[in-house]
């Protein structure tokens, strides 16, 4: 007999929770658990490790020690959806099989980018040999569509092949191609049990109208309950309204480096100097655009508070 | 007083060493050992972990094995010029810290390659730091430009900048853009005690003719001998036929996927169906085009003999 494993399908608004650094360019755990604590007090989930968080400047060394950390310190584990997604298959088995060890009630993985121009066949083999190395019931597999950045994709051919030999594992998609019309034709093939999440508050609206199950932002880290509100009474008249104030906040953020002015802004809101570190290749925002970025902000009377 | 610490510029024909998998997809290391031996027995040097290589398909641990098996196999260390560059900075430095321990004379250097669009700053910050953290004399970097696939590249002013600040750890790069102006520009800067690689045989006469240091080449996999003979006879007067020689082979394997190719190639001429196995995402070559690259080669009179 199959022992059947009840495990909820996620929805709502989740974020690549940023990755704050010490100076010598080590994880401050302790803050990125604040500030996971903080986005769960804003009913806002926790994407560790994905984009934006600079996943991809850690080794799974240093994440399987930061979940430990998360869970050890008493993050719910079902508010975990970590990035575990990496270029070698052995790297996110390994990442993949912990998360899930943890409780983590879903993973967010990346097809393996270094090799381009890969083969639909070749995708296909690779998360199926994950899916089976993992070998766990409760594994759920949120796919991570980013072409811009990855430039390896995930195709509706290849998900249709997902979903037809693994239903029970492939749980969803995050659609970052920055293309509604990507997302549309996601949403209009109405796959059993599958969660297609905007890759950005932009498109939350549209998403929810359209029998999405949320968003997955990055902007959600400075700006998680209206993101969320708009997710949670997107059914209400004045939610176009609603929207329209995300995306003027979202459109000066994104007018700069994302990820460096994500955390300007954390940094100059929260008065604390080091979360304006990144992790090398990426860099800091120039003095000049910061002091843009924040006037900008300022106009438009954007305000962080945050208890810690 | 500070100790100088003699290291040789490399120069020669070097192979990222295509790598054997078994069935079940880890690597078999001791067919790895004789691929390696071989290739030595050929003159050619060992960049084991290049992009030919599969070694993003690789973890570190993974490839910290493997070196540690070659060398104790007795493997000259001299002989090897590792990948070491990953994503994440914690990476390049854990695997370029045990290249140097074990005495590999260089170690081939992929920039970071997730995030797009980065500034040479970023790339000067990153390089800096795992220079700064490994912290080891012995340490020669080999840069390696190969931005079709990585898509991020090496420009000539990071160069210039890496050179200035560490003058006796940047020993070299690789030029794999397949733009023959790029890598004309770098050997017209004439730089001290640095090394230039074409990405090919295709380039390896030019690149002799212009004070360049000789090829790292996937085909040297299967044709090191002769790839080796344009090498150390470039002055001759019959090496523009000896290099016309080569390129009709390259010209037919590199009219397929080049990794699928070699293995396809290994594989048939060693009757070893195992040499086959790629791990995902990449894929071997169908029986068609297996069929078809075996019938090309034959009619070049074209053979491998191994004595593995």
């Amino acid at each position: 007999m199959i022992k059947e494993i009840q495990i909820e399908q996620l929805k709502g608004v989740f974020s690549p929770v940023i990755t704050p650094f010490n100076p010598d360019l080590s994880v401050d755990y302790k803050k990125l658990i604040h500030q996971c604590e903080w986005l769960i007090s804003q009913e806002v989930g926790l994407a560790v490790f994905g984009t934006n968080s600079e996943a991809n400047s850690l080794s799974v060394d240093e994440k399987i020690f930061l979940l430990d950390k998360l869970v050890e310190y008493g993050i719910d584990p079902n508010k975990l959806m970590p990035g575990t997604g990496c270029c070698a298959l052995s790297d996110t088995i390994k990442l993949t099989k912990h998360a899930v060890k943890l409780g983590c009630s879903g993973v967010l993985m990346l097809p393996p980018f270094y090799y381009k121009a890969v083969s639909d066949d070749g995708l296909l083999e690779y998360f199926s040999n994950v899916i089976d190395s993992v070998n766990d019931d409760r594994l759920r597999i949120y796919l991570y569509h980013i072409p811009p950045i990855a430039m390896v994709g995930i195709s509706l051919q290849l998900i249709e092949k997902l979903l037809k030999r693994y239903p029970r594992y492939v749980a969803g998609i995050k659609d970052s191609s920055g293309d509604w019309s990507n997302t549309q034709n996601m949403l209009d093939e109405k796959w059993d049990n599958f969660s297609i999440f905007a890759g950005s508050e932009s498109f939350l609206l549209k998403t929810m109208q359209n029998g999405g199950a949320g968003c997955i932002s990055a902007t959600a880290n400075i700006n998680p309950k209206k993101i969320f509100d708009v997710y949670k009474y997107w059914k209400k008249s004045d939610s176009i309204d609603m929207q329209e104030e995300l995306n003027v906040l979202r459109n000066i953020v994104q007018s700069y480096p994302l990820i460096p002015a994500l955390k300007c802004i954390v940094s100059h809101f929260c008065k604390d100097k080091t979360w304006n570190i990144l992790r090398p290749p990426l860099t800091g925002l120039n003095l000049s655009d910061s002091k843009k970025l924040i006037k900008e902000l300022n106009a438009i009377n954007f305000n962080l508070i945050k208890s810690n």
